[in-house]
């Protein structure tokens, strides 16, 4: 594969503002390849902590360092450095996790690399290293998670960060055919987790207050309800064998669904609560200790899972590119940021002339 | 509801031979209900160890004490003795779960009558106490599992203690939609765990020497393999992500079999042996060591699985009476235990006029 | 053994009065047993929801009907109704599991009587039907547990409620040796609770505002800390391997106590909520999506979980009575429960005369 | 800290022939550190595997490269390479864990180095690169665990494999204090196993044929039942609460302990087999499908288990070179070897002239 020397970049600049630079092409070292970018998504949580902010943060684990951004890139491997895996060769198509972790510390020896504990190894792509927003980006091997055909880059970007997360959401309910899911929060972690527990088993009820999401979600075949109906309970009640839903995941992030979660949850169900940010307040004898419920935290997934996460959307030919509803190219950043920015669509990607191409073509 | 005086009774005589008897209708003392038979299917376990034996057993958990047979009863209160649950009344349509437990020792407690330590409180039914051969039983309101619309009778029977079974093998495994799934042995159990094993949300294969059990299984949708290929292990892995299944489950009770789920089971991969009898052998470091395996016994379901399964099968619309390929009246017992016996048959159910006719016209 | 014709039984009449009443000795029907009562606990729940109220509720899972009081009984068999499973005998040593279900629906069948869904099969002893606190009680035979040697009564009427409620929480959380264990709120059931988790393997610590409770249960060898202690969070990080309790149990009903819970835990902790009342609000990502927190709900043990903690408590020789501070007789009721209200006694029981006698020598 | 120059090292011939060669001492590459040895111990597998065979295998995960022998290392950071994450300084006490994986395969990402997929990435130390029997050792940053105080480096050495492997099968087993726990077998592994699973919590018997190892694990504590013992059934019932213990682990590797750990477990216990070679034949229905089993394999430990449980140790008081009958020099191997193959020995380490000293002070 040849390289080129320069590449554009895109910084994030707060106050919702863009600059689209120029860079030499970095060269790998030890245990380091050279990604020829694909696919990278925009994801919520750049918006709310870089995007928005006049001046974002630039400590802690939200602490933006002026890096090219992009926390979901996806791309092929152009150069690789020494001390590599033999396992990975040029040309090899990859998703990258999200997050870098020091390797030694318990959290990243399970692939926890989000809860790495260490005060200089934990970066994560597009906050503290350069991210996926550009023709090129160094990624470490180790966070590499091999992109199985028939997946497309675009499909890889949307696993990096949000599908992730969203499986993880799942595996901690330890969902099955037998349950009954209600999913709050058609944002794409919501899309994701709806679309998984089916898969995983479930039937599945969508929750969301936006008539444009619902409509969005609906598209995607998953029948979701207006959050704002006062009958809510009694709905989603008849339609979760009389009982409420045996699993209640909370992708929102706001109070009222979680409580909602709680207050329609079946005895003995689990509650996930992964949508990030606020609180939730709760009378705890009827809603959770005489129904008997399990509360689960979670954050995203586990290098392994996202592994794991790969290989069974292969077999069940899911293809999470059908959450995205625009595509751009690099030079088009501020024009993607904007849309994204402004609710009106579902999830966007910056991409290469040719995966962009390809999406155009097969979406439509 | 009019109740007759007197009824028809099947006994098993042990060598093959059926006998059909009179009996007084009995009257319900205090627990007990009457139920109108509608359906009652034969079992495995009835050939093996009463209907084949020159001389049945007469003591332990599966002596025959020459009561009527049949311990897979469905049908419809007809009247109630003392001291029942308000909840039951007469016409209500119900299953008898296939074993009566003491009720009073820790496993009773647990709703696993099938585990009763009690000498004299467990009784199955068809066994030690009158089965479901006949045109009335007398079943214990404790017993009583509510056969919800659109479930048939027939449906009822199957679930009574062959699918129940099943069901608790794929509880066992916790089988989600993440799973491949291997049964070994297309019987009735088989056929049912395969069935449960999608509606869980799995990839399921089964697998299975006779072509006449592999063409059934077929026509109910479930890809299965023959067992005798020499190729098979290759053909499984290659079905099964390239790993081997996630879950394996043996439903035939032979030691090949069982060996075969071990040897192509994936790391970290379930395997349930639910198919009883016989033994099995096997390097433990190559097989259940390095591979990491967990392996499950699976007997009968509990009570409450079983109204958890009732519940579940309304919601998939899975109808466990496409199982079932013959059904005969009471008079036609020797018949049915003849054909039954022959191999050449799937699942065998003797019903009431009713139930026989709406099978009859539904399945042609 | 004799019976007496008439007995006297202890009704709560609302606003802090009591009276002691002449019954006659009722006798058993079918599926029950008369026992000669031995233990009977005061319990928390009957001060906040029959003592203290000027006017009780008399209707729904509280509602008190007038009866007997008295919901932790614990006697001897003295005579035995029709129908009842041979395994119970005279004299037989029994603990009255403390509320009696249908016995038919899903929550009964699997031994969760609290959880029993009929309307009018469901009766708390000492609220809807008599209970413990006299010389005598109707019991259902469904409803006993074997109280073991050398296991007392006043042991047993402990176990009744209380222990077992603090079991289940232990459950719940599934304690090993591998933990850490905060328990917040020292009354009886934290008692409990933090007694079996130090038998469950765990490094115990008890957190409790009253110097009086905290006095008790350093007696009992619980380290017990200061709630209201301003370094408390830093104490407990340096009790616990310096990263917090891997399990944190809240006993105390409080919102504070809670939150605390859910502050110190470290990451991947276990919190289980048992003690009643209130509420509790805190931030979702802080506290539980990034330390990928489980918070259970744990209302009381099944009557099979309290079947297995009279074989623990046994082998473990952990006789719950050390938490039982006085003792008094059926006549002193009401001096019993202004003692118990004031808050300043540990447990309380009512006592048969020699199981009185038995307790003061060995106490003092 | 001062590195000398040439460091003497221990190499297994094959047909028990030990030769201790002189090496000189390797500079750290990136990634890697390298340690002075201060204890390094001796393991079946490799009487087993390489000292016992005329000519040991060289190809697989077993396959002996003629390199330097040990693989259970720990000692102290003498010099860091290029690119080693900066929580690790010279002087720090740590342990090798004894696999080096690739860092990129699934199993590696979960921590899991023994279970690693890669053809050429996997070597244990002692086997397919250069182990602790020696003065310094080339280790990955990657596979060091920190030794916490008190804990001395003969603790860690037995950590580094043994104990770690013990630990495992504990932990599958999800032991609590719940449980009676059996242990078949009291070499090094099962006399770890006993030793934290009593940690744990859990009431433990072992169960030995030999008199020797019978004495040793009573020593330690550890209550110990003779395998050839005619009435041993009966015993082992009689010690764990009358139903036979809730947890069996086999460390024999035999068939016939693994056999009675099968016929001696309670309804629904949980059996782990970690014990390498030979097979395992056993009648399914008796043994383990009407009793409800489960059966796991156990290989060794995952990194993070391992880390898990130096601070587990800590807290637990628990210093494992209690196992430890003998301790001798790099020169001493051949001597080392000979005792350890004898049979009459326990667990036998070789160490630094200080740590053995420090050993012999403490012991004596």
């Amino acid at each position: 594969m040849t390289v080129g020397t320069t590449m554009r970049g895109v910084v994030i600049k707060g106050g919702r503002r863009i600059a689209v630079q120029e860079y030499m092409v970095p060269v790998p070292r030890a245990g380091q390849v050279l990604l020829e970018m694909q696919a990278s998504g925009l994801c919520g949580s750049d918006l709310r902590a870089i995007y928005r902010p006049e001046n974002p943060k630039s400590e802690g684990a939200e602490g933006y360092r002026g890096v090219i951004a992009g926390h979901e890139p996806c791309g092929r491997i152009a150069a690789i450095g020494p001390d590599v895996s033999p396992e990975w060769i040029v040309n090899d198509r990859v998703v990258v996790y999200h997050i870098h972790g020091c390797g030694s510390c318990r959290e990243c020896r399970a692939g926890r690399f989000i809860s790495c504990h260490s005060e200089t190894g934990r970066e994560a792509y597009g906050w503290q290293r350069d991210g996926g927003h550009s023709d090129y980006i160094l990624a470490s091997a180790t966070d590499l998670v091999r992109l199985l055909e028939p997946l497309s880059y675009i499909d890889g970007s949307v696993i990096a960060c949000g599908l992730g997360t969203a499986y993880a959401a799942t595996l901690r309910a330890q969902i099955t055919g037998l349950d009954t899911v209600l999913v709050t929060g058609m944002g794409p972690v919501g899309l994701g987790a709806a679309l998984l527990a089916e898969k995983e088993g479930a039937k599945v009820l969508g929750l969301e207050v936006d008539p444009v999401r619902r409509k969005a979600a609906e598209e995607l075949g998953i029948q979701t309800l207006d959050g704002s109906s006062p009958t809510i309970k009694d709905t989603i009640a008849k339609l979760t064998d009389g009982y409420g839903p045996s699993v209640a995941i909370d992708c929102s992030g706001h109070a009222g669904a979680r409580l909602t979660c709680l207050e329609v949850a079946r005895e003995w169900a689990r509650v996930v609560f992964v949508g990030e940010g606020g609180s939730v307040t709760f009378d705890v004898s009827p809603l959770v200790i005489h129904k008997s419920l399990t509360i689960y935290g979670s954050w995203v997934c586990s290098i392994s899972q996202m592994e794991d996460l790969v290989e069974k959307l292969v077999r069940w030919k899911l293809f999470p590119q059908k959450v995205v509803s625009h595509v751009f190219s690099v030079e088009e950043a501020e024009k993607a940021y904007a849309l994204f920015d402004s609710g009106n669509s579902g999830k966007v990607v910056i991409a290469s002339p040719s995966e962009a191409k390809r999406w155009h073509e097969e979406s439509h």
